[in-house]
């Protein structure tokens, strides 16, 4: 969808004449009282659910939307009784406006002049597309980890428009190593010779070496120690002849599983996720705090919340740990809300959120069922 | 100490005519019994302990030892009672031979050529440092790190030569998540486009901004979340007038003061570390493994060690937490091996091994004391 009128941000800067990709699931009934908004985190997108067909009517491999375990018919977010919208957010590179197209005013592609956004940001660019939707007010807006943050943004900036958040291995900020992460991540990016101040496209290359090495650190964090022990343990990629400790004494080739895994990871990151934006979603990670003009409170913070709330968290998340959840759990109780929680002893760490876990997805369903669904 | 006899190698590899720089602090005793090798870590030397002179007899400035806080006159290990050995391991960058130096076969620069080395490795190059300084028996061999992998290596490569061996946030081995975050740092190292495959030196650079990664990322993994909130939380370096929430509302620039001190310790190392270096030490962490050689059982691989131990760790460690230095006190007393064991409650993660801390350093003072000290 198109927006012609200038959006201001946050950060004081503005843009305009931009496009938003979303795709929805499901009807919009009668009253238009059972749309339910989910919020994407770092590289996803506003493919959310179901799969894509080709020319010839088959299905595309592996194009399964990111929440398809969530979202769907018969699911816990189930579309035939929920009209389910996805957007991709300003700044991301799946379709909508993004460093990666044109600057309407200088006709160059923007790079690293794209504007800062900011969660803030991303909920008026959604709650225009929701306007344009003619849809008034969300049942539920939902989101995991950075897409947590946008649902309880929801929550404080149309407190009128929502009738539920669902917020998910998410947390009311960033810690200090948070953001340490995020900061590597980034250097690792900037200063790959390749990134050329962020103008990459102007030079016709990629800071793929950034991008891989930003990926590798991401999926460290997203994955619990046990989960990867599990996984992949000491486990030798092959067992070197001739030595009895099977190693193959190199510091450059790969040796464990875990490495070859990363290295997997990365390579496959960098080939489709433009560096630029990478730069602007950590920074909108690192930027949502909501209680910063409230001294660093909270409680007073979500005082403006009209919604009822469910939150998930997951025991073995150490990114956005079940300690993240309660301090919202805590502040929103604080302000007399109506509050369900969940703590998931899933080992999957971070990533469980986007898993197929039947204790959590049963969760989920039963509060759609049980409180969103119109009756 | 200049060696020329030829040293065999864990791989299979070899390597002749090296140096070992070391130090050495206190006396020797008539019966040669006190005696206390201290192992290094990633980043350190042989230079353990007190300051230099300069030339003018006046201190060098941040000239201390890097364990100034355990080894001296009247500290935890007393240089009044013990001779301490400092010695900076093969292939490191503080003047033992390492890939900076040139190959006597080939007279070239080493780079990437010089050979794999391992903890076992480095523990027969100790031991001939010991034999050429006429000491047979050790009255402790201790690490913190990597450092105590090497003490624990001691008992195990020397059993009748290590009367006791002191073992500080340590582990038997590296777990999935530690090799994967040196895998990151090394590939960090390896893409940097001034590598060239480790033969940097032949072309006059330096990968400068893969160590700077490197640096970062092993820092953010030797401090504890609650330290870095502590010490950074989300304080910004400076506040931006003109916006409420003070931010500068960039993706590049340093907001967060933990940006700022990531990056400045990741540019200090980069002037001093060696990148060759950090390759092959990260890689002798990776390949530590006692227990591979009895089927992943820790138990009957400890069964030759017999000296007595304290092992000592701390509660919020993540990199090398007090479950897996519980992990060598179990095979250990199941070995039937005198164990001492402390966990102390310091809120600095890996790094409180280096630290000044009352607790640690009097539980070390106190077994120095009443179970090493020479009667």
């Amino acid at each position: 969808m198109h927006f012609a009128d200038v959006l201001p941000l946050q950060s004081g800067a503005s843009i305009r004449a931009y496009d938003l990709s979303y795709e929805t699931y499901g009807t919009l009934n009668a009253d238009r009282s059972n749309a339910v908004l989910i919020c994407h985190a770092l590289n996803a997108s506003h493919h959310v659910a179901g799969v894509y067909l080709d020319a010839q009517g088959a299905v595309v491999p592996k194009s399964e939307g990111w929440w398809d375990t969530m979202i769907g018919h018969g699911k816990p977010v189930d579309t035939d009784v929920f009209f389910v919208i996805g957007v991709n957010n300003l700044g991301s590179c799946f379709g909508s406006t993004g460093p990666m197209q044109r600057n309407p005013d200088s006709g160059e592609i923007y790079g690293a002049d794209f504007p800062v956004v900011t969660v803030q940001d991303w909920v008026q660019a959604q709650a225009r597309l929701l306007d344009a939707l003619g849809i008034t007010t969300l049942a539920a807006v939902m989101g995991g980890s950075l897409g947590g943050m946008q649902a309880l943004s929801w929550t404080l900036q149309y407190p009128e428009r929502v009738r539920h958040a669902v917020v998910v291995a998410s947390a009311p900020n960033l810690t200090a190593e948070n953001i340490a992460f995020n900061e590597v991540a980034r250097r690792a990016i900037v200063t790959d010779p390749d990134f050329h101040g962020g103008h990459y496209g102007r030079h016709g290359v990629l800071p793929q070496r950034g991008l891989r090495i930003a990926r590798m650190i991401g999926h460290i964090t997203y994955l619990s120690d046990d989960v990867m022990n599990e996984k992949f343990g000491r486990q030798l990629r092959e067992v070197a002849l001739g030595h009895a400790s099977g190693y193959k004494f190199s510091t450059q080739d790969v040796e464990f599983q875990i490495e070859s895994y990363l290295r997997y990871q990365g390579d496959k990151f960098s080939e489709y996720f433009d560096a630029n934006t990478y730069l602007l979603i950590t920074r909108a990670l690192d930027y949502f705090d909501p209680a910063a003009e409230h001294g660093g409170k909270l409680t007073p913070a979500l005082a403006r919340a009209r919604a009822k709330f469910l939150l998930v968290s997951f025991k073995t998340d150490w990114r956005f740990s079940p300690a993240r959840s309660r301090e919202i759990v805590k502040a929103l109780l604080d302000n007399q809300r109506d509050v369900s929680y969940a703590e998931i002893d899933a080992p999957h760490g971070h990533d469980a959120f986007l898993l197929d876990d039947p204790r959590y997805l049963g969760v989920v369903r039963s509060y759609f069922e049980s409180k969103v669904a119109p009756c």
